[in-house]
């Protein structure tokens, strides 16, 4: 392993430090990760954190390059890497990394976030802006993206989350962007509101809970993607089907699960004709989904239940994305 | 007083106990309350709860017929009420009392709730009802609503709250309503979400504050009303405005109540077109508003703003109302 590693890659959110080891080829040749997410770390003491977890990459190699992309760039991080506007690419990115001193001699450096302007309303990514770039080297790579979305100058991806991220790519570029608070709504209403008094989630092994499940999130799926405006009066249905029998706890959960998921497809997709184009008619654009394998799968679900072509992009962008920046930075030179 | 009591009204619901003791001609002759809201009444000890309360009148008059409205009558109540389908006005309500022993020999009478069908979603109320009845008793008389809206055949009322009603009315009946859950929403997504973090209220003393406050609120009311299909991107919003200093924790408070009232005010009155119509076209139908006073003013705030023509009902509709549905029930006689 010593004789081929030539960059560290962290990336490093609210959620956990992930960290990678690459070979001048890009190959992962090793990883490890740890729960320490950004807002768990005390003291600011980040650069223990990172190095401890990486000690015996360190102890075998202690030049190498490192280079971080998450909520680490944070005002919460270690030191706030400036948004870079849009649109932005492999070189802006490269460009415009942040350099700090690691206090062992070596230097950190940190992707910047993304701003954009959608008419008077700023938006942000931090983190998102690496995973599209591991997604576009990818494109068209034996085990990348498929054809489909190779062919195509343009893209759309999407990446489902607390705060989900619509991202349009044109030529290799971040053109525009939007955020969706989805996934923490979401939350925020099963666990504190009064509608997750009387919800429950499905267990896994149970094939009827499921499948009761997964019929209340189509149904609300569709329902909210063809009224989007109505989200507030749609959340009040989940109560009122379940005093009428018309929704018990599971359904319930995949309800409120299909609203919200729905809403941000039709605000975004513009379903409002109502309950999606018929299968015969696909929408031409494909949309690519890079998340966890469940989210993933859930939005591909609904993407394809609404007439829309949707493939869940492979491998691990973030990994992919350090490389290809940490490469057109020049660090691998 | 003991000589023309003839009644007493409950208003007990999801946040107090509202007890009024009526003479024949309808006025109030004495009131109080008590902080014992349904969920917090242990053992089924609701008879003796409000009895309790009630004892200087009962020590009077023994025998004084009782009605009660709100969630006393839901399933987590005494006993449940059935909800009656709309249409429904004073008649529906009055013959459709559930009646129980109130374990000391006197009979105690619950308004039901209403139910109506938008499409295939159901929706609910208990309590609101009654509140209604109350402002059509008070519609044209002395001390009631003005003159615009006692000359309409039909009327439109807001009921905000935790979970807001919007109610249609033809002939002094209740044909339509809908239920959004703005109040719970703001509430969890304050109290709960990533938003409350960085938020403030205005201190009350405050001028400048306070100007602040409203000047957020206004424009997010604006906003949310054009477009109140993207609210899951407009709440986040809320954060990146405030990363960028667009908004500080003062102002992030006011955009955030105003992005979910603009939302529910454009899913509701279709304010898609943009910013509302301008001053000098007033859309016709008069919105009355019946709740609190710091809610339903902020609630006309935000009509005016759209250019829609509202009032707030005067006195105390609860009160008018159970009175009204107990003299249509005969209780009286």
């Amino acid at each position: 392993m010593e004789s081929t590693a030539c960059l560290i890659g962290l990336d490093w959110g609210t959620s956990s430090l992930r960290a990678y080891l690459f070979a001048a080829n890009g190959q992962v040749i090793d990883q490890r990760s740890a729960p320490q997410r950004i807002l768990s770390v005390t003291d600011g003491q980040f650069a223990q954190t990172w190095q401890s977890l990486c000690t015996p990459w360190l102890v075998q190699s202690a030049t190498l390059p490192v280079i971080a992309s998450g909520m680490i760039g944070s005002r919460q991080g270690w030191r706030e890497a400036a948004y870079l506007p849009t649109p932005a690419g492999f070189d802006e990115l490269g460009h415009a990394l942040t350099v700090l001193d690691d206090l062992a001699g070596r230097d950190f450096r940190i992707v910047p976030g993304l701003s954009h302007r959608n008419g008077s309303l700023p938006d942000v990514m931090r983190g998102e802006e690496t995973q599209v770039a591991g997604l576009l080297a990818d494109t068209g790579k034996p085990g990348g993206m498929a054809a489909p979305a190779a062919r195509e100058d343009r893209l759309r991806i999407v990446l489902p989350g607390t705060h989900s991220k619509w991202v349009q790519v044109t030529q290799a570029r971040i053109v525009a962007f939007r955020s969706y608070m989805t996934g923490e709504v979401y939350a925020v209403m099963q666990k504190n509101s009064i509608l997750g008094r009387t919800s429950a989630e499905p267990s896994a092994q149970d094939e009827a809970e499921l499948g009761a499940y997964w019929q209340a999130f189509d149904a609300a799926v569709r329902l909210a993607a063809s009224q989007p405006q109505s989200l507030l009066a749609l959340f009040f249905s989940t109560r009122s089907k379940g005093l009428f029998g018309e929704l018990n706890a599971i359904e319930q959960s995949g309800w409120l699960s299909g609203l919200t998921i729905g809403c941000e497809l039709g605000a975004e997709l513009g379903e409002h004709a109502g309950t999606g184009s018929a299968p015969d008619s696909p929408h031409h654009e494909s949309i690519i989904i890079v998340g966890s394998r469940e989210l993933a799968q859930r939005y591909e679900r609904a993407l394809h239940l609404l007439g829309h072509a949707a493939q869940i992009a492979g491998g691990e962008p973030a990994a992919r994305g350090l490389f290809t920046i940490a490469q057109r930075a020049g660090l691998l030179a």
